[in-house]
């Protein structure tokens, strides 16, 4: 659903585009062979959060593809008129029906590869008591940290940040970091 | 030119879209009423940076509209293919003609009412006598942080960061800060 489509038409007068440089870009676009619009394309915000209460995190088992099967942690793009944090808040509600507060930012990992940024933090799972499965998860677990699947985890952005977590969180410590990091392509990513 | 058009044909096969919310979704996207694709909108990233040499901070006064005659960093929208960090220094090789190193993410903030988010670093001039304006720059100065026109900056999202930098210059610690913003819709704010 959200993998990209060719860019074939213009989306403000539906002419055919052509992929050229526009005068005082430096770059090929979709250009409007009628109109002149252009289309440009940017990288896309992933935002999400670890639950965190006492020793354990919320992990979920997805149910769609990519990865299906496989754990995350709950995350997803970044949606217009809401703020980061708000995004995290919204998909941990969506996909672990679960609700976090006390939001710090943890890790940035932009990925050039597949033009994503991801934006997660770290989170008090405000209920430990309730959580589920939401329509993406096929299962919603209270892990202990030290019980992490670490082969079963779906993307490598989310085992390098809860790699990080759990080291810090034997130091009681936790700090900011941001990085870059080559996901591979394929599967084609999806959070 | 990057003002928002409006979604109204399909990107894959120019048929003209509805606005609807899509099976399995829950907010209304724009759906081609032939093939089904959906146009998502996201946030965008605006990338950039303070360069830094001893004292002095970089400005750029805009040669472009909106806010042009007004100060601001080297900062733009994020590209595909990139890193921040690349696109941060690609931005200011374009608008300030300047080489920097070593850079540090400094401030994040997210701006809801525009849908942008800005991720920007604080860095190293790397050849101090080496700058100036770019295609879109009417001038770029190498400014004393004492004398930061505070009244002729374009944005108030470049204005916030350059206070908390200055404070923090002055105490000579800097710290990683992310926050939202409700940046004025008019004028139109672009990067």
């Amino acid at each position: 659903m959200r993998e990209k489509s060719p860019i074939n038409f213009c989306i403000k007068c539906g002419t055919r585009v052509v992929i050229t440089i526009p005068e005082g870009d430096n770059r090929e676009r979709h250009v409007c062979t009628a109109c002149g619009e252009i289309q440009y394309q940017n990288p896309k915000i992933v935002t999400g959060c670890i639950p965190v209460c006492e020793n354990r995190i919320l992990l979920c088992r997805r149910a769609i593809d990519p990865r299906m099967g496989f754990w995350t942690i709950p995350a997803g793009f970044m949606e217009n008129d809401e703020t980061l944090e708000q995004g995290a808040i919204r998909e941990t509600r969506e996909e672990a029906m679960a609700r976090v507060t006390d939001l710090h930012m943890y890790q940035i990992f932009d990925m050039p590869r597949i033009n994503q940024v991801y934006i997660l933090y770290r989170a008090n799972l405000a209920e430990p008591d309730n959580f589920g499965a939401g329509p993406e998860s096929l299962e919603v677990q209270l892990t202990p940290i030290d019980a992490i699947p670490w082969n079963e985890m779906a993307f490598l952005v989310i085992k390098r940040t809860l790699e990080r977590y759990l080291d810090e969180w034997r130091t009681g410590s936790f700090s900011f970091s941001a990085d870059s990091l080559d996901e591979n392509k394929n599967p084609h990513h999806r959070p």
